[in-house]
């Protein structure tokens, strides 16, 4: 199924190096090829498997994209949303992927660009979400949103998440917005703190493209993506957003349940 | 463009009489054939009118949409979602419609079953939203809700809304809900006074198949549709909702803007 | 300390009766006297024992407020928020209790009365809440709400919930109201489902009057107390609410912590 | 009624020196002395007028607390909910409030203390609110929260913030905290995008101790108090508040409402 798996690791995490060692043992036992060179990870993998958390299977969705190299993650922490396989039983389920039983899911990222007077001055890619928020001086940031050239809204608030599916049941989480089933072909934006209560998470087609445009005159604004990546933006630059071409295969055990997943992270329904 | 349109109006509603009876004049002056039958507009009509408000709209949906003719809204009161052409430009704007100057829009229903031991009890329709709650009881209820044959959760609650994105505007959005623009393919799930604070509103896609068991003994439940139509369920009953499998097109004049309805509509981002 | 105790049993409930005569028990070898009916329990009890709930204890503190008599509860379920004597250290605490170790706490209950006219139709108490909602119809309810003689807003909602902060950690909470520690001297006022985005919770002062006029003509609406009473009310009757003259001692176990049952019972904070 | 009052400006803005420069002619004519140099308004002045909005009051309101000089606010924009005078009528208003003609209505302030091993790094005072929250890394925060000496929870999150019932209505409201009128008696603590879906806002007696311990060792937090002054804070410091001694004396216009406020400020159930 899988001839040669490119191994992430966790930077500065000796555990994940450990983790990392026995991985390769028990792929090369099974005459499996390991590359662990971006490089070579580019060129020759037809599998990564991320030996680390949800933030490095994060990064690693960003950095490999385009390839579309299906993406595992083992997990040295509590189960995650993204890296679902347990370290203790990384030995088995690895196994039953070469083997091929697994659950193959697609995840598309967003696409996000900085712009000035039509002048691009940086692109980024984001799995989960790309947040636009106020710097350290805790004053508002103002913007207006438009959606396919249409105005929807100005708005003061802390900050505006535009997040994927995946990224439903991160940041946004925290923010109010809802759990979108990561095969809901949509993108939600909801904002941090707005200065109104007249505001509700929102909802629309993956298809859609999203400028949102910063006004606010003083201190600019951040935009960070996927928590990881962070850039300032200055009054009078956009931030332009829409799915990205390619999206990243996820592989899973085969018995996956998107829904015992929330339940078991978000203690989802705990009664009262 | 059109040569047939079926005039509805508001039932009881002099205002509602004497627009219709306006607008036909208009029609016939235009050679446009009028019918007001219902069974004379599942077979002749090429377009529909109603002359009411969305709540008509929404009655007029579920009752054509196998037919699949478009549907134009004339409201009499305040904007309507749905129907969004103002009594006060009726003339101008059905003229518009009938040279083909109009913005079309597919809206998709969610079709309900009420389910017994495999046996299907009733079959309902909603262009809104599907609302299971409790009965005047004030006692909560019970259920177990599963999406694609998937255990989701079981909640005590109020109640369960199953919302399309049209819907998103209407029951949902008190209940704590997201907006959904119209385009965005998937239901939503939103409780209605949850017995936990750990719940969130949850968005499937739009080819999900959703099942709610209701486990309460006492009471049973009620199960509404559009908040026009409602049914009692007996504990031990089952719904199962899905997306009908037919559309209906809503006509809207040809400068609609989603967005500046919901603006206006749901004073959206007032600021303090 | 005490001399004669009151025994609250909860009705049609086996497992009440054989534990509330252990405890019966336990007081005659201590030489307390025992009283079980209401009569007597008003008479001649200078501590009521409820062996059962919180359902049971809101129904209690009702009933005997007006004596002051200091209330204790055993549960024999989950930990409550209000009974919170675990049956299984009944005969520990309650020894404890008859050695005045416990911790004694205040609360108020609302005074509530529905008027038409100026005629008072019915009066009645919650410990709790007052909950006045829309009939099984799932029309919503229109009413005005006055606080102090002062207009505060004109409502549409399934409901309006007014609550102490002994309630709000009931029904109040499933509708987004606030925690507020039993020490606050204020009044909840959180509407259910209100049709609008640009409402929240309400605290008013503990000494505020609250009037609602119920306003939509057809189906009128109910009002309920603790969940447990509840009378219809129709259009052009008013709530007149107040805190009670009265008010109770809940005696708790002498290491009573209120937060680290809020975290128990609301698995509040829970991490994800 | 007020014989020497002294008149606070907003820096740097024209409009406010020259509102200031028409209320000394007026109160000059009046026979009332006027005083601006903060020294001799300590000294002097028995009321205090502001001309500015809200920022300017809440400044003022924190500098001259301790001689609980009665305070009226000019409102240079739109209607504050502090500085409540429109200019437009500031002489009529200025005029009623020398006879006489005027509500006044205590505010309470919240004392803050930033301390490290027992040691007291600084004192701080807010009338709106004081907010613990993340630096411009976006990692966020965790501390300890403890109410008079009990552990309350442990919290991730963006930021939590202290309110008095007069900040409700402000950064607290973005927040999703409920709205506490003037005379509730409590402080309020509402999580800022908080890593959990079970918290909810918070209110403690007025009387309390809240001390915040912060826990995240990276990158520190930031308190800022009415969102006008901010210090930072290193983990392993600690932040203590309690309503402040003193308060300050706040004058409306005679005919003052505060559910008009709030409802023409909040949009307050802007029906949909």
């Amino acid at each position: 199924m899988f001839n040669t798996i490119g191994i992430i690791t966790k930077p500065n995490d000796p555990r994940s190096d450990d983790k990392a060692r026995e991985l390769i043992t028990l792929l090369k036992d099974k005459n499996v090829a390991v590359v662990q060179d971006d490089k070579q990870i580019t060129e020759q993998a037809d599998l990564i498997i991320v030996v680390g958390g949800d933030g490095s299977l994060l990064n690693t969705a960003r950095t490999f994209v385009d390839k579309k190299i299906p993406i595992l993650g083992i997990n040295l922490g509590r189960l995650g949303f993204l890296a679902d396989v347990p370290v203790t039983n990384m030995e088995e389920i690895v196994s039953e992927v070469l083997n091929g039983d697994f659950t193959k899911e697609e995840r598309r990222l967003l696409s996000c660009q900085v712009e000035q007077d039509g002048k691009i001055l940086g692109q980024f890619l984001a799995l989960n979400d790309a947040v636009v928020h106020r710097t350290e001086t805790l004053k508002m940031i103002e913007f207006d949103l438009f959606i396919d050239d249409k105005f929807v809204s100005n708005q003061r608030a802390d900050g505006l998440i535009i997040t994927t599916p995946t990224g439903s049941t991160a940041y946004a989480l925290s923010s109010g917005g809802p759990i979108m089933h990561p095969g809901v072909d949509a993108i939600g934006l909801v904002s941090i703190c707005p200065h109104t209560m007249s505001h509700r998470p929102l909802l629309v087609p993956g298809d859609s493209e999203i400028v949102i445009k910063v006004k606010n005159s003083e201190d600019g604004a951040i935009v960070s993506f996927d928590g990881q990546t962070s850039v300032p933006i200055k009054t009078g630059q956009d931030i332009r957003l829409h799915q990205y071409s390619s999206a990243i295969d996820l592989l899973h055990p085969k018995n996956y349940d998107y829904f015992e997943i929330i339940r078991s992270k978000l203690h989802w329904g705990t009664k009262l």
